[in-house]
């Protein structure tokens, strides 16, 4: 065990200073990078297809699509003409910054103004790995149950935002918005709550509002840097 | 790399040994042990919760349920009136064999006919586990989305089952059952697929059905064995 807990550090701490040196690049570049977490499922993709759809014409958007098998998310956002590049695990759960840093590699990912970097569906394994993003994200659809942030306290506690996704299915399920709110509250009080539908009520708007907000915030600081 | 790899190999080595030994032992008891494994909120316990009130007049059920962190799913079954003991991972994504073992000596889990064992809620780590089971079931709510199958392939190659939940809700959403049928069937073409809803129509007549069968097959097993 102790055996198994030393190789464990060893590689989060390798992880770690990939994940610095990219994240010094991304502040470099005025780049604001939002590393994606949820369930398989959750609505991580078709939140990004809808984003992608509202923001491209003003914003040079990419992104990373992190599964275990196939290229249909990539291909998904490709479709919507940006760079988009699929990262295959071959059955590890989650991504590592040496797979991003090696993906940045790719035509098309210098000088972005946003790279959304979407992590193998999960909520557990991710947690732990720095890819040098300016924040977590982390989505739950109304369909997963209400149950789920104390469940699964370690990715709420760590994700500056969580986004409440495919609220258009509230009327169907039980689903117990204010208590999931309390939760997150609670796990991560200075948080950001979002609640958002790709295909319906009540819309995207505030987490457009929110990226744009960001992105200005992370634009100040690479221009202070700069000075 | 290579020192990973090792340590990984002896630890799933240990966990396969202790499995054979609570095998070898369900076996002899005739108990039926299934492996419940899926995405967070893809109603591992509810559909559990349907189960025990049709199954418990006639039959000896007991659950161990497998998190991160809380007590709310064993809860939930005990509510119920059968044995159910919630094992904590502590941040573990996925159960394993010694847990499961440690979680039996508890009053209740001995004698029974159908134990189920709710995996960790997670559809990449539980895979490699054995945990002792007749056989593993994964579950897919239909709000999860289709594609799902061919991405995570090893979970739906190794399921001898493949329960779809929330059918219910298809009206509502954009799921193609029939090409969620026919990735199953490439993945595992002896395996049996099962279309239910907890909470509404269809409802879970097939599964029970299907727990039946299972049981009866274990138990002539057990009684071959015996002779």
């Amino acid at each position: 065990m102790a055996e198994q807990i030393d190789v464990r550090k060893r590689i989060l701490a390798e992880n770690d200073a990939r994940a610095q040196e990219m994240r010094a690049r991304f502040a470099a570049q005025g780049t604001l990078v939002l590393n994606l977490i949820s369930s398989p499922g959750s609505g991580k993709t078709t939140l990004l297809e809808a984003t992608v759809r509202a923001l491209a014409p003003e914003l040079r958007l990419g992104a990373l699509e992190g599964d275990i098998a196939t290229e249909r998310d990539a291909q998904r956002l490709r479709d919507l003409g940006i760079p988009a590049h699929q990262i295959l695990t071959g059955g590890a759960c989650h991504l590592d910054a040496r797979q991003v840093h090696a993906a940045l590699g790719q035509e098309g990912f210098n000088d972005l103004d946003i790279l959304f970097v979407e992590n193998v569906g999960n909520l557990i394994c991710p947690t732990s790995y720095d890819l040098g993003e300016d924040f977590k994200v982390v989505l739950l659809s109304v369909v997963e149950g209400a149950d789920k942030p104390y469940k699964y306290p370690a990715i709420f506690s760590k994700a500056r935002t969580t986004v409440i996704t495919k609220a258009d299915l509230l009327p169907y399920v039980d689903f117990a918005l204010e208590d999931v709110r309390g939760q997150v509250a609670t796990l991560k009080p200075d948080g950001t709550f979002l609640v958002t539908s790709s295909r319906g009520e009540p819309g995207i708007a505030t987490w457009l509002d929110f990226l744009r907000t960001a992105l200005a915030a992370k634009r100040r600081a690479a221009a202070t840097t700069r000075r």
